[in-house]
């Protein structure tokens, strides 16, 4: 599906236009095309190769999708590829954007992903004196975009890292716990697999040699990257902390038994012991003057009373109780 | 065994020919001979050394098989070995391709592996353009072909691991989860094997200085590069996740542990109590004035009923029953 | 808010200035001004960013806050990001402090922390001859405070460390124990997150090709990089201590829920043995010779004392009690 | 003590030659002498130390033994120290065999070790066109047969792992796979010792600039490393299942105490409950009707049976008996 | 404190001088002077200072002393920090030696240690051939001392493992071993921090370009070197060992806690059913057979005492007793 095909000169908006006419404005000086895909079919990619003059290989990934992040130059074209991580229904789902560049045009090729990129088409049309960077900065506003976006889940998940914590110190619900802290790797997996390969792929689109429609945007690209720095140190400082919270839990499941296993022996020897003392007066012996006395009863009941009263009062003091 | 032994000439098959021929093609100019073997005999592989020239180390290591996946340059030849990964019985069986590439030929030796290349030579034949190339665009044919079949098999292994998590989040079969836990951890590592060798390998045949047979098939390189990086990270992912099912897993067997104790705990009070309480009237004092009461006894069952009742209302709130 | 405004000559303090004769200074030779923020309005940076042309990205930076720290060069002047922690009621607070260096100028812009810089300032002050360096010299006095003012708080948490290990060989506090030492682990992630990052942006500071504000003054940024290689290196082995401590605290737990059910399977056995015996001799059989002896009763009295006297001798030698 | 003095021409072997006569033929074009000692006295080193002219420091580690496995390049000479390990009464013994090369010599000096290298020398006599290259094809053969006695010392603690593994699940003598485990991890270190130094060292023998004794043998040297790599690889995958199975193996542990308890439960139920009732029933009450009942008896020990009956099979179903 | 103030020409020993006579030999040529200083108070360091016009930070990182192990380059001198680690009750020592060394000097700074170098001294004075080779050498030979203590501090921790595996395979002091494997890994942890970074700062010193003090101690230094990386590789392996034999003990710790549950287990039922049925023959029920017959009461214990016999003998077979 066609969401926009947009011509622009000099950083302002010639026209909207239809894919049939790029051909017309792509060998224009200082003019170029942006065009966003979403989930396309094949037929319209085909058209698209032909309209830019695509390069094989790389629309044979837009095509699969499913590709690790990476940027890749073909010739004089760059392909891009990010993947775009939304929440859903308390999971994580992970869309693509593929982004091809060119002397000329920008074609961005979204699946897969609910939330366009309006905005930050908006953006760019609104400061006209950067848009005429021309397509290498669509790239940066772009990739910028997909990036910022990560922050929010990150967020999302650093307070549910805070939740889990806060139940587990507290004793609740332990076995959700666990498993919500598997699911809370499984997610810093996906953001991390979304960010690490970027980290490596954005530090060469600046500094030392870069390709050249990202020439003279060496700033920008720098500030990807170190969004993508802490971004990708924050993932491996919480994975670390994950690995620590479910030893932790071990630890309190462990300590948790332990209580209960002395509070068992506690409540056991309570009972035990009476019960003992009991059966000894329930032994038929012809000969046992205690029976014979009307204050043994009392005195029996009395002194296990006093026993337990006793062993109460040491498993308190040692907190068995 | 020989396969295949095929002539072909700007990217057409010229003929099926006799190995006894090879040489009255191999000098041949745009002309190149592609042969494969499968499980052969020392005096096949004599043969072939002979024919085409081969190293005699590269051809003992082909000999010996079980080797790491490597490409070697031997003078102007290249050497690569691949291991091929085909599941089997639940286990994965660990099969291996030898690969000689020179100016004028291609040798595959397969072994130890069911799963021929015939769809690879097929799809080769139909794209002569592609083909034209030569040698090096038929290692790349059959590297890509090796590679994408990993794919399946880590799939595969991605969905053991989901039941497995299921199994354990759910509470089933505790123990053939762990044995399954570590037998899928076995299977990764030798997916790894299989995977990490070449990775570094690969990056040699595109970028700077590469073997002169690759040259020009950059893109392609990259594209097999590519999803070996892909196929690694998920495999270092998937042992991550393993190692943390594997706590977790712990965690939940402990935790079940300590559920079982809380309720043995409970259990033993439930009975314990009356156990004590029926002793005391199972004592032979003679001044024992309940004993007379004819409400003794119904007051006395009454009584235990009530301990057990509120006991047992007091576990299912601490959710110990 | 503006804390300091000041304009230096040869390392000498001109005069407090007003914001507005700012670029009345920065053009006179051997001339620099010195400025000082901290918890800027938007306003006063704009002010700032017009009076000392600096770089938009850098500001918006200064402006967000929450950057992780390092040193870019934008042209010809250095922003430098830090990170300042500060214990606050027994967690860490994590402010933060933005410097721009120029040829003729340095600004500092302090964010979220308590303690200021007025002691550097003062001490630059008494040496002349070091200020004579210009504003590199004050950037190295900035950052070799704030990374002296990190030693303290290690110390604090290396503290910390010690009297959990001493608790947790004391057997003391158990749960306790545990919660301190993951948020043990918490403040070192926040320290680790300050030092590490600017570890490797200082190394950029000498040696090789260094900003040309800092020329010559490698020997004391290698100093300052000296400094952050030691609290790293302390970070990590505090790390590691932490992760052994939960796993010996794990062992710990375990230990002492053997030795409980140890003293709880002794204790069971002393009262177990002596109700059993009790029972047989509550069984109404008409033929039970025992019974008629006046002997009987003491007599079981004393084999029971005899069996306890002789299973506790076992269970103390045994160490079960 | 010397095993063997050899003198060498163009790859054939001249003469059995006497210490002193070294010198004689040490100058002779394409001409080399190999010495073999063993264990040797320091007065033997001492005089190959005149005749070769070694260097001291190398000298003085082939005297005291216990180096790590290196190359080192003294002047126009190489230094050599690799580990020998073999398997003696189920642990590993570590030897270790110096090689000094020049170029007219090699000498070879094996301590600690038993198996000798006379089939290694037998090899290269039996290829004079391969011996012909001189001391750097000598130093070869030797590195290649200490590497290749490596894979059955590692094949058979593979062996170990996997006999182990099978007890582990088999449930079959737990702690005695404990201390397995424990002594496998002991045996790869010390295997990983003696091959990793060796892996590093190896790579400067061939690709780039090499020591000039092996110049030429470039194919050869990376043969080794080939080998080297393969052997680290399988010993870092061993040691990660090693840590695996110590975790599995710990729950399996925690599982059957689970199991334990849960049967403890069962059967305590199971007594506890019948003991209760009889309990009841042995009470003094002057009014308990049922005592009065010929039929009491028979249906109280029916209903147990029957109570008994059902928790059973309600502790069946449930896996705790 | 001075210990020593030497000077020498050619390797030789001249005379013993004051401080104040340093200048007088300083500019002689192929003239050296050694001064070795212990716990200086800072004006002997002051006077140091200028009698070698030593660079203030270097002066000042000794006089506060608990810097980490590094070599700097100060213009035309060097400043080696290295750590003295010294057993101490049981504990490790760590004291501090700082090295300054210019064309014609040596300076020695010994801190917080009690062992000195006078028997470097002496070996260096020994061999006057090796000493004319300059400050460079006795830097050399101080380092070397300095390294080679190391190891039998390494050696203790060793045979202290060995000791504690021993024990935690005979079960032995449980609660003191794991104590000391935490002590164990402490010490670990300070001796890698002596030796890790002097490793990367000594390779400094050989190979490439190197200070020009060490000029032609190429050999020597690596050396060092040598020595250094075996030291960190065992400490690394031993680090290792000690994480394994952590969870080894956790796992033995386990077992036997399982071991225990059995053991009660197995108890508890020897005990309780005969209880149970002792209870069944004190029941009150008028119509009881058996209860009448002079058989009954020999039997029941006849039963009890077989059913007890053939429960022990399940259980011994069973390994639960």
């Amino acid at each position: 599906m066609i969401i926009n095909c947009v011509a622009y000169q000099n950083g302002y908006k010639l026209a909207d236009i239809q894919v049939g006419e790029i051909h017309l404005y792509i060998h224009e000086p200082d003019c170029f095309v942006w065009v966003a895909l979403a989930d396309p079919e094949p037929v319209e990619l085909e058209a698209m190769r032909k309209e830019f003059g695509l390069h094989e290989l790389a629309v044979e990934d837009a095509q699969h999708g499913h590709q690790r992040p990476k940027i890749e130059e073909y010739g004089q074209s760059l392909f891009v590829v990010l993947q775009m991580i939304e929440p859903l229904d308390g999971d994580l789902n992970v869309g693509e954007v593929d982004i091809f560049v060119g002397k000329n045009y920008v074609l961005s090729v979204r699946s897969r992903a609910k939330r366009g990129f309006t905005d930050v088409r908006n953006r760019c049309e609104a400061e006209p004196e950067l848009l005429q960077h021309g397509p290498g900065y669509v790239l940066y506003a772009l990739m910028d975009a997909v990036v910022d976006r990560y922050f929010p889940v990150l967020d999302a998940l650093e307070t549910e890292l805070e939740d889990i914590e806060e139940r587990i110190f507290a004793n609740q619900a332990v076995r959700a716990n666990i498993e919500a802290l598997y699911g809370l790797k499984q997610k810093l997996m996906i953001l991390k697999h979304a960010a690490e390969p970027l980290l490596e792929a954005t530090s060469k689109l600046f500094g030392g040699r870069v390709p050249q429609h990202c020439a003279g945007l060496d700033d920008y690209f720098r500030d990807v990257y170190d969004h993508l720095l802490r971004l990708n140190q924050s993932i491996d400082s919480m994975r670390d902390m994950v690995s620590t919270a479910i030893s932790v839990n071990l630890s309190l499941i462990t300590l948790q038994e332990s209580e209960v296993t002395k509070r068992l022996a506690a409540c056991a020897a309570l009972v035990a012991v009476p019960t003992m003392i009991v059966g000894i007066y329930g032994m038929n012996f012809d000969y046992m003057p205690e029976l014979r006395s009307p204050y043994g009863y009392p005195l029996v009941l009395g002194v296990m009373a006093a026993i337990d009263g006793y062993l109460f009062w040491r498993f308190r003091k040692a907190k068995w109780l």
